[in-house]
């Protein structure tokens, strides 16, 4: 019986994670679950799963969730509160699947708690990679990428040599305008951008996915998960994502992990590893599909990538200020306050006004955050 | 430094073998080469790699080349000779190239003699699989594939779970005619039926590949290689033979192996495994090639293919017969004997005559591949 405990777990991820989990009682146990304000949704979960610790953002609802809760489900609030969820259980495993970067010193905790991570906040190892894998190294945990692309990149490790890989390739949708010209993205709703032609996501995810920031924020996690170099890093346009990544080896040999766009997939991965185990997901038929189509990156059609790549090479806080200026940029424009190009206004003025500098533990990092996102409110 | 020997050095994956070597002086020694009746290019080769011992088909061949081989390679010649270059050297590896059934005792001589086997003559595992994954268990000898196919399945399995397997697709190019009809095969000549689109290959595999059978033989080969049933294999048409094969496992997750149409990325896997070294070859850009296509395999159009699940599923004599009346009639056709599609006939016939028997030993494969031979010529 694995334990686990899962962070945002009222989230895309979350929900998906314990449909997993719901699918194998007999594997999985959830000892912990922390939310944001979806008070409703975690009560509901708490019932159906009885954790010993729920979390949620703010004192007041965790007092108001209290006498809603089952007998032995313990309830804390705030960054505390997420942190006890993610090291304060005897999970085996946490699922960080917190959108942005609060996510990071929870995470923190559960590494020298032993925990092994599932990770589906990207940003952990955008904005403190260094930290988190000399961390996960120190405490000998493994960190098991929960998204299609990072999970396909591990599997295709599988008893692989890491000496042997020559190139990672990261396959990109190309999201909800992939085939809009720059000229026809002038005026966009949120409504359009929100419409993702493969995955059902969150909506910070799905902004992304139109941008390209998340293929960047990818590229730069990659770097970490896999310690390579970002010249070992490449991304192609895949519209269908059927193929969700892949390793080319010193041998020329590419292997490629495919399957339908379901994020039940990497996460049973991350649950079950190292063994596989069946999930309640469709068969991928090719001879159904037809055709896979693959174009080569336009990095001035998507100059989010570009940067980002930029960002990832300059290394020290400039991933952090990338990610920070894109939160607050895709924040405002589901506001409403600015268009979708201003997006990328956004982060090329923040990045271009930031000079690198190192950053060696959270706090440092959470002043180049809380610059960042003061420069992006204010462009 | 590995040592190797190659039976049929001086057809088409012996000769790339022998390139694959080439490029690797310092990791690879060849210790032994076997020919049929190229003498001349089985010189040239002695020459260049100073084997310990060379052999041919016949003695008089033997006896010719002799004083042209240089100082320290010795000359054997027929089923002894071949034996003796599969078993009588300090090989650690030997490839098994020679096209048809006269491999398998030489390979099972190389088993015997613990060395692990390079297998490109797919024919050992069709007639005598059972006989020769047995002795591979009991001498702890490493069965490695030199096939497009099976060399992709082998990768895909790397540090992954025989017991999570559920599905093994191989992909097929559709050979030659892929996009004629059956009517349209009438009176094809021997010289369309070699124009293979994507691999550059030796006669009669192209001829198999155009009639399917040998994605009938490969079939075979995988149920032996990876240990699964019939119902666990599949075949989808695939026309650019870009994926190579792929596989899916509990969780509905596809691993695939990709590269360009290129025997020596094969040849180099089972040379260097477990390691992987760099080949001559090109790399795979998908963008460049854009679309990949599949298809449903077609029974009705490739009947071969239906036939040889069908022998496979009898077991015992049955595969044995179904390769040994193919053999025979590719012969027919390339001596223009017979059109194209009397080759289905061919099989139908035999197969259609024979009744599947235990076949326990070398003896008697040979007694049904000789029966099947008759009824091949005089159908």
């Amino acid at each position: 019986m694995k334990k686990i405990s899962i962070l945002g777990s009222t989230g895309s991820i979350g929900t998906q994670t314990l449909d997993v989990i719901a699918h194998a009682p007999e594997r999985y146990e959830v000892v912990g679950l922390s939310a944001g304000a979806n008070v409703d949704m975690l009560v509901e979960q708490a019932n159906r799963f009885k954790p010993q610790i729920v979390s949620l953002a703010s004192k007041s609802d965790a007092e108001t969730v209290k006498p809603r809760l089952p007998a032995g489900t313990k309830v804390a609030y705030g960054e505390e509160g997420l942190i006890e969820a993610a090291a304060g259980t005897d999970a085996d495993l946490v699922v960080t699947a917190i959108v942005g970067s609060r996510g990071l010193p929870a995470t923190l905790a559960a590494i020298r708690a032993g925990k092994a991570i599932g990770l589906a906040n990207k940003e952990t190892l955008v904005t403190a990679g260094h930290i988190v894998m000399e961390l996960a190294k120190k405490y000998n945990v493994s960190i098991l990428p929960i998204d299609s692309e990072h999970s396909a990149i591990f599997q295709c490790l599988n008893g692989e040599s890491r000496e042997a890989v020559k190139q990672i390739t990261l396959t990109a949708s190309g999201g909800s305008f992939r085939d809009r010209t720059r000229e026809q993205l002038e005026g966009v709703t949120v409504a359009e951008a929100l419409n993702h032609p493969n995955w059902s996501m969150g909506a910070k995810i799905t902004i992304d996915s139109a941008t390209m920031v998340n293929k960047g924020l990818e590229v730069i996690e990659a770097r970490w998960l896999f310690d390579v170099t970002y010249e070992q890093l490449d991304v192609i346009i895949h519209p269908e994502s059927i193929i969700h990544s892949y390793v080319e080896f010193a041998d020329h040999s590419v292997i490629a992990q495919l399957g339908l766009p379901d994020m039940r997939v990497p996460i049973q991965y991350a649950l079950s590893y190292p063994e596989r185990s069946p999930t309640p997901t469709d068969r991928l038929k090719l001879a159904e599909i037809g055709k896979l189509h693959f174009r080569e990156m336009d990095y001035n059609r998507f100059p989010c990538l570009r940067l980002a790549f930029e960002c990832g090479r300059a290394g020290q806080s400039a991933p952090a200020v990338f990610n920070a200026a894109n939160e607050v940029a895709v924040a405002r424009f589901l506001k409403g306050e600015i268009a979708f190009l201003d997006i990328e206004n956004i982060l090329e003025t923040v990045v271009g006004k930031h000079v690198a500098a190192d950053v060696t533990d959270l706090q440092m990092i959470a002043e180049v955050d809380a610059w960042a996102r003061r420069m992006a409110e204010t462009v």
